[in-house]
């Protein structure tokens, strides 16, 4: 099945190879978890290595802190966009959502003009500013991701975590229902340090792996490592030692193998 | 007694056989428990293994949606809806309760047209748009669960879990009151990685089992394993090693058999 | 002390003999744990063993759900109706309400012309279309019972819980305070499967046991089984075997006896 | 100094005495914990042992259901009203407030005419219909608390539990900061059974003991025994074993005695 | 640095000699841990060992209550009343609030016909009659200290616990913030009895003890303690046997000392 | 990179050196965490070592306030205004959002009369009072912080937490997702103390550490220290022993080193 890679390797080998076609891809997290960095690396890598043009949809954030945070991570997205396969492009969620219920609206020229097959949604949250009732909320993200949809678009829609250590949101007519994969970004406390977990919880229409692993934001974008080892509880933000390691770690490996 | 098998031997066999004839059965997980999957597998088992026609009533997702997920297992429902033995009807809520008191209406039509038996209702958590009012939606889910029995069918209600990760939903005046049998899908964290629970808590008229199984989605539909072994509190979503399996994890199983 | 036996042998001994007569006994649980079947084999059992003629009180579920359910036990309700020993009347908290405020109404006549002694209320949480305020509902419910005790009734309000895994409810203004005894049934999960405990918290005017018992919904009724052993927690729905037996279980029983 | 004993050994034990006089003593329980039977014994034993007449205030209950409750436990409420030494009265909170603001109302004359030194107020939560705010509700009840005190009564006010089985309550601007006792009776479940609990939170002007007792609700009356022994958590109704004691009962009591 | 020394030994250790002048420091616990005492006791402390003269501002309790509450004590009040020393106050938020908006108001009055140098704001909860909005109430308290500051006075403010056993309280806007030091009385939970915990977490522009110490009421006030040893969680009021304190108790101090 | 020292060793270590240029830094925390003190840290030392003057913008506390706690750790600002490096403006939010859309206001004013770098803003939380709307306060303190960023300034905007000791708030529509970077200040019990724990969880386009750092309010100012040891949930507030720490603790370390 065709598939288009994030650029993240070990996130790739997760998804089974990418997202699928034509998708709305939810990845969520607190503040300074990278669901942008993810989102850019997205955008970035398929320009540069699958040669698909990408937009990046803006509803708070200027341009230019795309550029910065971009920059560090050596990706040169003006560039990109003077060589007209990047758009960054500061909208808001009202303007968005008229334009895409018309035929040749802003979007789809810039899905024309560059030959856009991806695109960063920067964050759907803002979509909340519309819609302060989570069943209007739902309707219009969905009319909005068809819409994407229909110009052909693979989607990351960037989603701003409501607790910020692990708490069991309230997810009642929750928008994760209706993207095709959802992906949460998470803060783990172990030894007195705050790790980051990374879960795809969901892929509609393909396999995908259901371990929790570690990830880094490093200077060359994020970076998914292994899982973790000997802790339950993770997904609560404040995992505990397993048993089997604690007393391992009390009185050595020296218990019989079985 | 008549059953109506869903056709996935494992739940099947926990349900003493597979669901009564003209009821109606609640499966209720989070985003990516499979829900919809399960529900299909009763469809296109229904028709293709028990030689009764079926209906998928849809008020979100197009039917072209289902096709491609049925066709990543390999049912093909476009073939079948030529044969005349299935119906993927994309509709509203408000349509479908106003169809119900009519004698006649459009479902009576589908129903008498493919002497349709079964149905797969994906989600009657979309009838909140209706009754935003707990007491008002039961009434409404109550009057429209009569509705197809009174066609004579036996049907899979989805519904969208409203917790992520296993907290203790409020039930006050729910709709697992009214219907006659009770699936909980759950994503349950053990050993750094997302597994899934299934329960069946309720069987109106009809013994079935109660423990927890593990399922997997595979590339054949929804496949149900063995019990959970060795861990306490699975339905919260975080279980822990019970101690006895955390000794002999540490120490090997050399105590003496009592 | 006369008592008004349940019909069921556990919970009679629990109650040191059954209900007292003339009262009201709450009894709650989530979906499937067996309320109605409880209810039913206190109105049968008064009927068939003790000769007293009950009444069936049912605000949503048709009459012939009663007699399929029943059937599964091997209760002939119909039979019962036709010998004038059993009334099922459907009908409305509204009309129940003023009914009991007039004298010679309906349900007086049901009582009179069959000489009813007990009545299974089949739910009072129905009474919460009428108040949807905690102090009216507890108005109108104490009206309600005190209507049934001038009949001269012992009755069963089935409750439907408003937590489905055992969370502790807030009981501001609750009628558990009004009435003569409280039952409760709870989900309970122990090695992976989801056993149903019992227990009576309250028995107005008479010693009860308080110990927390298993049950079973078996063809012939509920069966009240042994108590819990070696758990602790288990009216929380998720239950941690104690260290003792952990550790006996770890290590076998060579402890020496103290 | 003087005291107003209870009549209930261990409690008045606990209490030093007994409430000191002129006081609101609150006595705060859920369904089945036996606050009216501690309120009835301390009205009783007044009258019968301390030779001071009392009164009972209800709000909801009629008058023959203490009969009967205090019949049970082998209190003759009707001789002792015959003897003028007890009054019952079953009246509301807004016939009760409004007689308080008058000189020589009502319940001045009742207090007059047996010359009552004690009340039972059953239960203080009734007047939550009269205030269903927290402030108003202090503000009312303060002002009949001291209503009471210029009659010259010392009282009992019973008080239902917010909660059913331990959880922490919000007490902002809670009437326990106005009344000069406070008294938790709770639900304490230890080896699958039921246990109940006993604690003196607070006694204005006096010391009290501070440790949580058990009790049992016996055909005497309240029978306040030993504290709980080798458990931490008591009052969130699911204690735990202490690792002390779990490692003793695994082991048994051989460890070196320091 | 000048202080103001409370008159509790304890107390006055942790807070390196006692309050800093013309603070408001706020004082909060459940009802029964002691904070009216804890307060009278500053009062009384600074008339009769540091001449300083003190006012007692009461909005709910009349002067009698102190006296009497003072007097389990040993303390005087109304000798120190009739020596000019000391004025308590039965007034209104109301009046209160209006009292220091204009120069020469009646508290103005009484700190200058005494020499007012301390004063006991018994208690602040009281405010919320006048604000039950978070963030007025933060506005009008401010306004309220800056008067008292204004004064002169230095300010010991009660405040009503919101939980009874240790919940971690939502403080957003809290009068927390504004006020110059923050002392919590609690209850703990440990060997089956509630013992007190007192803790000064903030003191602003000072420094202070951070430790958890134990205290009594007894017959000559507050008396803080050692620290709590060798358990976590103090302050949820359920704390629990660290596991070092667990194994000596079970197995004797017989590990070799590192 | 170019780096604002915060004047914190440890803090500046985490930040790998310190604030970026132009960026918002939040640093959050409850009653007595020292918030104030990290920002004020952050003026003086900007002034005195770096040169770069500063503003202080307070929403609540006189100007007289922050002199006072500054002289307490040695720091003169009255002398730092007269020198022309500092100004301490006490205005209202409601003031400050109009005087930044316009040109050549008051603040602008400031920044070029003294050519201040840096600002403290005390705090953001006041915004609340203008916003009760979680959107409408993060779009109003978004442009807040945008104003600041156009005038050159980096800053620290101190919040004010919404739990005492450590529950997980609320995030959704949360500020932390507009600022630049974001600390946390946590009470942690351990021992029965109070420590204090602070968290850098984000720094946009730069790396930090990860680690849950002790620190104290010194004299000197805050002063941090090294991570916590052998303790799991410290960001809960009641962190445990890890079970390996508690073995050694009681055993010593005499197990084999793996």
């Amino acid at each position: 099945m065709e598939r288009k890679p994030t650029g993240i390797i070990g996130l790739d080998e997760m998804l089974d190879g990418g997202f699928l076609p034509e998708t709305a891809n939810l990845v969520e997290g607190a503040p300074g978890t990278g669901k942008t960095t993810l989102g850019l690396q997205f955008i970035y890598s398929g320009i540069t290595v699958q040669q698909e043009p990408g937009l990046v949809l803006t509803f708070e954030e200027f341009p230019q802190q795309y550029y910065r945070d971009a920059a560090g991570m050596g990706w040169d997205l003006p560039a990109l966009e003077a060589a007209n396969k990047l758009r960054v492009i500061m909208t808001s969620p009202e303007v968005t959502q008229a334009d895409l219920r018309q035929v040749g609206g802003l979007l789809e020229t810039h899905v024309r003009e560059i030959g856009a097959q991806r695109i960063l949604v920067d964050s759907i949250s803002h979509f909340e500013r519309l819609n302060r009732d989570r069943i209007d909320l739902r309707e219009s993200v969905y009319g909005f991701v068809n819409g994407l949809k229909r110009l052909g678009l693979t989607a990351v829609l960037t989603r701003e975590s409501t607790t910020l250590l692990g708490g069991d949101p309230n997810i009642g007519q929750d928008i994760a229902f209706v993207v095709d994969s959802y992906i949460l970004l998470r803060y783990v406390e172990i030894d007195s340090a705050m790790r980051r977990a990374l879960l795809v919880l969901k892929q509609r229409g393909a396999d995908h792996a259901r371990d929790i692993r570690q990830y880094e934001i490093t200077a060359a974008g994020i970076d998914v490592r292994a899982r973790f080892e000997g802790r339950q509880g993770i997904m609560s933000g404040t995992p505990t030692l397993r048993m089997v390691e604690a007393f391992e770690g009390a009185f050595g490996r020296s218990r019989p193998q079985s």
